[in-house]
């Protein structure tokens, strides 16, 4: 049964979010910046407010027994809202693309077809406990000129509730409508169903959060979803790999923040190199408390004390301390052993043979691939973008790092005399 | 209930096309190129199997009753076929885009990172009626170096099956495997949901057919569907408009093929106009066998015999001699009609006002917008790309005509010298 008055609220949402959408698409970039600079204000003079609100989350989260990482995701505190005031900042300072024309195109006839980037228009968000979602993402939406309908998890529904109210307050005065920018308050969970429906509306679904949430989503809707699945990263330590970089890496990739999407879960080694390489690597990984799960040739080398790694293993990504390992005959085994259980990621060979490498990036199928570096590198601020939306798992529109471009698309302008069709 | 058999069928004919698609990306320009020029010949040395099946297509389709329009789209001749033919040596000639360096990015760190087009990877088109989509499509896709999987309409299922067998006849031999080319021969309804269920296997669903056919598919899969819903598009006769222009730019857009996706369908005139131009147009209009139906003000100035448009007509996509008519009040108003009530295709505005143009380009919210040209110009070909696969009403990965870049995506190939995180 439908709850019609959810209904009726959420409709009136997404419409006053597509009209404003328009005059967002028009407002200049230095319009924009000044909003982002007085957002960034209120926030911070905003403080104790929304620490006060923030400890009604916390509250709840503690009878409802959240995990300690969990409650730590959810707190605010000074420090905190001032990094959010500062990612607004930030993203201030990242070059408007709006408006840019990617292409001219000169026709035989006499037509000047310019292709010209322009915002997507209402984007929804659907996101999952980091209160610092909702002004980063209210951020990125305003600054690429769309207009952003919010959707947080219950656990954090007063904090975002208070920064949603916070930045809209803002908003008044400016030349943005407040209206541009819009949050579902209500934590009933056929809300995220009434959102699904609206496509005539929103333009583009981006969900925050786990696996779960995101195939729900993508499964539900004929809106179009970009969608960041996860992460079962690989590094391949290949015959003629430097096994002292080797080495580098792969600790980086796995040990550096292994609570990443774009950690190290598997490590494949040639067997020509795997009796050298193997020993020392598995224990500094031990001594790092990796858990370690091996194929029969890994624990063959390295001690059969390492746990057997199951096919399941091979899928997962543990987001962990953990790692599982494999030993491979050839490129190909590598080749084929990423694309067959990897999430089209980031996967990294190590290698000093510029053949193998160039196979390797041609032939494994994913987002981002990397020769003789750690696979920690995929992230829109060490790519250069200035800021991150997430990291996309699909081919289209988006792939790897998603920064504010992924917030776009493009018209064409056809500029004519009279031109008709023969 | 689920057939099993049919599941199965279907389970791996897309997991040969993933294995296949790895292959296919490697392909070289020139090898695709033979490839194309030997299915080309193929289809014309068997022209006559071609047409003694597809006899059985148009004697099912008779004893079904289908109508004299869809009895000609599945009719197949020398002629055709020959056309079909010339549709794959027309592939043949487009730049092959693969393997693009799109752009560079060098960092700080000495990490270089090049942005690279690759193919999809596997491409499932679901299509109706026209027999040619078959040989089009398998052409469009091996050129991009994509797998593809071909599920047809029921109409012409004796047609398609012919063409897909001569089509993966002519890969035998060659460096494609053809694996690569695959099609549905079931013509069980069920087939199509088993293949919207396969997000492991297919990158992105291109639905070629009504718009009941495509909203049905985006809203039953989770892999990414690139749309083509309706074209109901506008020409706004603005205060300022050429009016002798602006007559032959509307009688091109509604006359010259109605039944196409990018013809008018309504025509917007400003009230200060209204009174010189509407009744000259509309004398033309009817003369070639138009039928009007006009808002109030129309009726006002042009004759009451004019049929009264509904709200209904303003979202009417008629493909057919057919026109809805309303006088304007305004620029705005116009804009906020195109908005309400179009499809996001393609619209018009005739004027010498460079001001008003440039806010009809900016406000409306359409894949193409033209300023004094007709709107028949949203074409692959007249675009200039070579192709068409189809004209995108979505806003991501491609909006307008859909080319070859279309059916790629991209990836990162991220150079190093041992770089990790810090």
């Amino acid at each position: 049964m439908r709850n019609s008055s959810l209904e009726k609220e959420i409709l009136q949402m997404v419409r006053e979010a597509k009209e404003a959408s328009y005059a967002m698409g028009l407002v200049k970039a230095s319009a924009k910046n000044a909003v982002l600079r007085k957002m960034a204000r209120a926030l911070v003079s905003h403080a104790d407010e929304l620490i006060r609100e923030n400890k009604k989350d916390l509250k709840a989260g503690k009878d409802r027994g959240l995990s300690s990482a969990l409650m730590d995701r959810l707190m605010l505190d000074k420090k905190r809202i001032k990094g959010m005031a500062q990612c607004l900042l930030d993203t201030e300072k990242i070059k408007d693309c709006v408006g840019e024309v990617m292409e001219t195109i000169k026709r035989p006839n006499g037509l000047v077809i310019k292709k010209v980037r322009v915002p997507m228009g209402v984007v929804a968000i659907i996101y999952e406990s980091r209160p610092n979602v909702t002004s980063d993402c209210i951020g990125l939406c305003l600054k690429s000129g769309n207009a952003v309908i919010l959707k947080g998890g219950k656990e954090a529904i007063h904090s975002n509730r208070a920064i949603f109210r916070i930045l809209r307050q803002a908003l008044e005065g400016t030349v943005i409508p407040k209206e541009a920018v819009q949050f579902v308050s209500s934590t009933d969970r056929e809300a995220v169903a009434v959102l699904l429906r609206q496509d005539r509306y929103i333009d583009m679904i981006v969900p925050r959060g786990g696996e779960g949430l995101i195939r729900f989503i993508a499964g539900h809707t004929s809106i179009p979803v970009v969608k960041h699945y996860k992460g079962v990263c690989h590094t391949y330590v290949a015959e003629d790999a430097d096994l002292q970089m080797a080495q580098k890496i792969c600790f980086n990739a796995k040990v550096q923040r292994p609570g990443v999407c774009n950690a190290m879960e598997t490590m494949l080694v040639h067997k020509a190199c795997a009796p050298r390489f193997l020993p020392k690597m598995i224990d500094a990984f031990q001594k790092a408390g990796v858990e370690i799960r091996g194929c029969s040739q890994t624990r063959r080398i390295a001690g059969k004390s390492i746990k057997t790694a199951t096919t399941q293993d091979w899928y997962e990504e543990y987001l962990d301390k953990i790692l599982s390992v494999r030993v491979v005959n050839s490129l190909k085994e590598a080749i084929e052993h990423i694309n067959a259980y990897g999430s089209k990621h980031s996967d990294a060979i190590v290698t000093r043979n510029k053949k193998e490498a160039e196979q390797f990036l041609k032939s494994v199928d994913s987002a981002c691939l990397y020769v003789n570096a750690s696979t920690r590198f995929t992230d829109g601020f060490e790519f250069g973008f200035g800021a991150e939306v997430g990291i996309s798992t699909d081919k289209l529109h988006v792939r790897g790092p998603m920064a504010l471009e992924g917030l776009t698309t493009y018209k064409y302008e056809i500029y004519g005399k009279g031109q008709i069709r023969s």
